[in-house]
């Protein structure tokens, strides 16, 4: 028998320019079968937590010059989420195990291409991690900075967006490892965040600071080793001209450019010269082979207390506009998920 | 007895801004002796032939934030050049040995530290390829294309600033070692000569095109894998618009900003996150332990005429200040020599 449901979804009306807005999505309803099609190897999930990821911004509008395909306006957005399987096509995978990867903003999803899925084998977390801590944000903090910006003990290690869902963890990770680590953020309460519950040596509100680069002379009074740069634009051509030599700069993110029109310019490139910095992008999906030596390292820092997530937390399908929308200006305190269902 | 000369010098005359001109520069005369002083390690030499690089123009303004000091207002210009010893004062060299490495602008030079002076072994060569394709420009090339920009074999390499000391010579390492090469350069005369002297595939006037980022498709419609920088702003906007996944630019100059009062912004800086681009700068002077493996390499190049070598050669000392000018206005066609003596 087939069983057959509504569907609540929610699309992109078009592509867009500029900042997003709540508007440029809508919520619809569809009918959707509960049962994987005849034939299809794919899986019909019950989608559970969904991720709002800075990244998703680049999927709303149609470009040629991307590492990821434009949404489809008109079909639910895509992004990673945790979801539990309700029918399988796949000897992979069967009723009821829990999945992370890309899933759909809809109640329930089939997911055809099953490859990119990671079956949860460890429960005795909250579910929801795996959209932040144990999932694509933590991969993200561990590949940039253990593989892209090999950092040596005693390091000092700045991070912007440094609350955000990969810098949280990026900051922790770097203290573990013992470095000196500094944060900025856009708020008195990120600051006290960064200070109190991530264990940064110091934090600071770039809003309130008019000379970015004087702010980073402060605290790097030596200078920068690492900087694991998420915003771009002004703040990366404050930490050029603070960068020590033979420093590195892990490019995870720009989140301050995103909805520009025209980037920034950044000007103090020349300092890449002088003082022999190294400066790489990287994309977490190529980095994925590291998910089991990953969750070995930072599986026992969480049951031991070592590390602290903090979500931000959207109840229900409706306020994923509303939650996504929020990255752009910051709204967000932490991991920002939107809670489907709980199970 | 004590052999005293007058000694033709270059000097500063005081720090500046903006494009240098001849006549921040001055002639002097002063006593020389031809003895090393009594007690001192240092040697005493004639200088042969003195070597403009445009990384000189950093040490025509005080600053804190350069790699190499400041040159010291009134006291002759510090640079690369070739010289013969006439006396010593330290067993590592004698008299009538041939070095190069840094020397003064001036027809004699007391040389205090010898430790970063090489001794020419190989005299079977023009001597003032010490100062370019076996000197330091040389060292660079190979430095910036094995060492940082890390090639594979059928890669797709771009150079600007193609036809300078650094440039012709990466053009043709990657040519030597099997990669695709293009090169942009500021007059029809110097393209001609990429294409028809160096052995580059192909080459264009960027002068001539309105939109960089057009030209670079049109000479790589799959896209650059080494970007073998010289001159920043606007090119490098371009490049990274024109990147290949995992692509490589090793930062070696950015000429086209060293005379600006505010650098010009970059732009295209998300590619480096889209593409994982790697960005590294890197100075020579770091790589100077590979110094014999690259003669090793370079030296049976030369003698089987796989490598040619242009330069741009201004006669007499009085000819070095506007020799060196005329790098950032693109004049010298070749690495520019100035020919203090010929021995």
């Amino acid at each position: 028998m087939d069983e057959t449901v509504d569907n609540k979804q929610i699309v992109l009306k078009e592509y867009i320019r500029g900042y997003p807005k709540e508007s440029d999505m809508a919520t619809q309803v569809s009918k959707m079968s509960l049962k994987v099609p005849h034939g299809s190897n794919g899986i019909v999930v019950k989608n559970l937590y969904l991720s709002c990821d800075p990244y998703m911004r680049s999927r709303m509008t149609k470009s040629t010059a991307v590492y990821v395909e434009a949404f489809t306006p008109g079909q639910p957005i895509v992004g990673y989420g945790v979801a539990k399987v309700v029918d399988s096509g796949t000897p992979k995978f069967k009723k009821d195990d829990l999945v992370w990867g890309m899933t759909g903003w809809e109640e329930y999803s089939l997911i055809t291409n099953t490859d990119t899925l990671f079956k949860i084998e460890h429960t005795d977390v909250p579910l929801s991690y795996y959209t932040g801590l144990l999932g694509m944000p933590g991969m993200t903090a561990y590949a940039g900075f253990y593989e892209v910006a090999t950092p040596k003990k005693g390091e000092y290690v700045f991070i912007s967006a440094a609350s955000g869902a990969v810098g949280q963890l990026v900051g922790q990770f770097a203290k573990l490892f013992g470095c000196y680590v500094v944060g900025s953020a856009g708020s008195k309460e990120k600051v006290d965040l960064l200070k109190n519950k991530f264990g940064f040596d110091e934090a600071f509100n770039y809003k309130e600071e008019k000379d970015l680069a004087a702010a980073l002379k402060r605290y790097f009074p030596d200078g920068i080793d690492i900087y694991f740069e998420n915003v771009g634009g002004k703040m990366l051509d404050a930490v050029l001209l603070n960068m020590r030599p033979h420093g590195r700069i892990a490019v995870c993110g720009m989140i301050s450019q995103y909805n520009l029109e025209n980037p920034e310019g950044v000007h103090n490139l020349t300092q890449v010269i002088v003082k022999r910095l190294r400066v790489e992008g990287f994309l977490v999906f190529e980095y994925y082979h590291l998910y089991p030596k990953f969750l070995e390292m930072v599986l026992p820092y969480i049951k031991e207390g070592k590390i602290n997530y903090l979500e931000d937390t959207a109840e229900g399908l409706e306020s994923a506009p509303a939650a996504l929308i929020g990255l752009y200006s910051g709204r967000n305190i932490g991991k920002q998920v939107v809670v489907v269902a709980r199970e």
